[in-house]
């Protein structure tokens, strides 16, 4: 057990940070501060608020360069709420320009008031019929085509093998193919190439929508036969994902888009490690699948990034089930090999453009023999 | 009129970005396809995709350092919906690691989409009765304090005539002082204080709150008596904040706190202009202060960032009303010349901590006679 989840397992929120700054211990008392009294130290004269409710120092690393500290909370500061355990792990300290949470841990006191994914690596599984395999997935585009066009392409996907076949996230409301037309016109296609093939594909619609129409529109998808939906949480919030998630009359899968939230994990001295806010956030916010950039790519994340994000999603957090990594960006049938081998096979992979190169049908029933093949093979093993 | 303003000027969506990388050209042919058909390009048949939908490269100027590119885009590509305006503006670009929005134009059928504030500058001044100085707003704190407390608080400031108080942020269901508990007491010391002084002062609960009782809680602390509310759309979504500004029955001023939202300005090569954000976006989503970290703090923005965020609060923009510039910490009364002097009468001081230091009550007239005493200086001039 490492120094956090100990403290974790003391029941305190743990949290690590990396400062680019030399002096480290100014900004570990800074933050302690921000982050919970936002109210000068010294005129605290309460003890429980000086000793309960402000953030603790555990421990201060310098280095030459990458020194890092450890604060711990009390789990009251949390609230009991994921709006205010965000709040605490990243709010007013992502003003700071220097800052990066390389870590988090969490007492069960926390994970235990969170549901966290209603399906996560196991329910869809068996939802899709897919014991070993990696789930195979992929987007409906480019915005500018009609409907019909879009759920002719999503039919052809499904018959072909795919698990999910997703709205490109930028499909909104935009007068080309209106969001409820949309969403009746793709569900119908998928249902009957279902019908057809015995294929289990969900069709999954963007839930780019107003705030305030989220709800309605997520059980319109459901009610109109969506299998599942798309979330963007960086616009809609990872709360709202979570309030979703947890709506048990709902009770759709959820992947989480990365659109908004590059920010917060590609400044290299700021903000938080990649399987933080893609891995153990998304989890707690009920994410089934999570959205990332995978190496290979010109603008994608590190190896590293991607091992993090990956393992983040699937290691043991309480009792909050694993949940799919889904890479996405520069994925092809050339290289399903390499990234199974890189992932493992709890994987999702979300093929992008480069299907519609040449013939989509049979491009499509290329990569779903692949990766069916994959789940049969018996050398196929998890990293 | 600049040319992004030109660009708008003929019904475009128009965005400047600069690019901390020697391939500029290739970085903007990457964006416009990013953000509107994530789809290779040579494969578009349709003509009105390759011409309408994908965004248009308008310029591209090569730099030794800092290179820039405009795009422009088809204003249907928005789908007349802030969302999907935001997730155009800084949805999968976010993710690249050397691209910073630094301007955007919106043409009349975008920006007619939208309330903006339902007070701003003017609404506030009228609301406050406080036709010419800076308004005076700070918060209660600190966390861990119990609701009476923190009421009696709220009554000391409005007596000694603050604006606005409101809750500290992170103020949230902590079991100190829970959500309801909290609204109740101090709408109630309040509006006690307000009519044993005459003032007008507004006690604005922070919402930070499940999202799927956002709007039950933003009517609950109208209905105990809170006069204005603060939103934290770095966690709740920009889009959430539009909707309660949006809501005629709701009507209450909104304030927005930057919690959450750092990462998206402060890296220098990467992000969002600070004015774009704190000034652009936030009047776009209904907000009538915008509170950022004024320069002169520790870990403070910039004083051009600053000067940028107050005239991206104030300046023309379509029909949307002009807001009010809080710059936070920092803040004490022997500040309050300089900082008028900097950002001029259209200010909402937002004072900090130091408040505390020594005994509240007096510090807190002093402020308020100080900032008086602004508003009918003939002196008095906006920057």
């Amino acid at each position: 057990m490492n120094a956090l989840a100990e403290l974790a397992a003391t029941g305190r929120i743990a949290v690590r940070y990396r400062v680019a700054t030399a002096d480290v211990g100014a900004v570990a008392e800074a933050v302690r501060i921000e982050q919970t009294i936002e109210y000068p130290l010294e005129l605290i004269t309460d003890g429980f608020i000086r000793d309960e409710v402000v953030g603790q120092v555990e421990d201060v690393t310098q280095r030459a360069s990458g020194s890092e500290f450890t604060l711990s909370f009390h789990p009251d500061v949390a609230g009991g709420e994921l709006s205010q355990l965000l709040n605490l792990l990243w709010g007013n300290v992502s003003l700071f320009e220097c800052v990066r949470v390389v870590d988090v841990a969490l007492p069960d006191a926390v994970l235990d008031v969170f549901f966290g994914p209603r399906f996560g690596l196991a329910g869809l599984r068996v939802l899709l019929d897919a014991p070993h395999r990696p789930l195979l997935t992929t987007a409906i585009k480019p915005m500018g085509l009609p409907a019909a066009d879009l759920g002719e392409m999503a039919a052809t996907l499904a018959i072909a093998g795919f698990d999910i076949v997703k709205d490109d996230h930028g499909l909104a409301n935009q007068p080309w193919a209106p969001f409820r037309e949309r969403v009746r016109t793709v569900s119908a296609a998928v249902a009957e190439a279902n019908a057809a093939s015995g294929n289990h594909c969900l069709y999954m619609p963007s839930l780019n929508v107003p705030s305030d129409r989220q709800v309605e529109a997520a059980y319109f998808a459901k009610e109109s036969g969506a299998g599942a939906l798309l979330v963007l949480p960086g616009l809609a919030g990872l709360d709202a994902m979570r309030s979703l998630a947890d709506d048990p009359a709902l009770g759709l899968p959820i992947m989480a888009h990365p659109s908004f939230q590059g920010s917060l994990v590609v400044n290299a001295d700021q903000g938080l490690r990649h399987g933080l806010l893609f891995g153990l956030l998304a989890r707690l916010a009920g994410a089934d699948l999570s959205i990332f950039p995978s190496h290979g790519g010109r603008f994608s994340f590190s190896p590293e990034a991607c091992a993090d994000i990956a393992d983040s999603c699937r290691r043991p957090l309480g009792g909050i089930a694993p949940i799919w990594p889904a890479p996405g960006g520069g994925m092809t049938l050339e290289r399903v090999d390499e990234i199974a081998n890189f992932y493992g096979l709890d994987v999702a992979l979300l093929i992008g453009g480069a299907l519609h190169r040449g013939n989509l049908a049979a491009n499509a029933t290329a990569l779903a023999e692949k990766v069916r093949e994959l789940g049969s093979a018996p050398t196929a093993t998890m990293p």
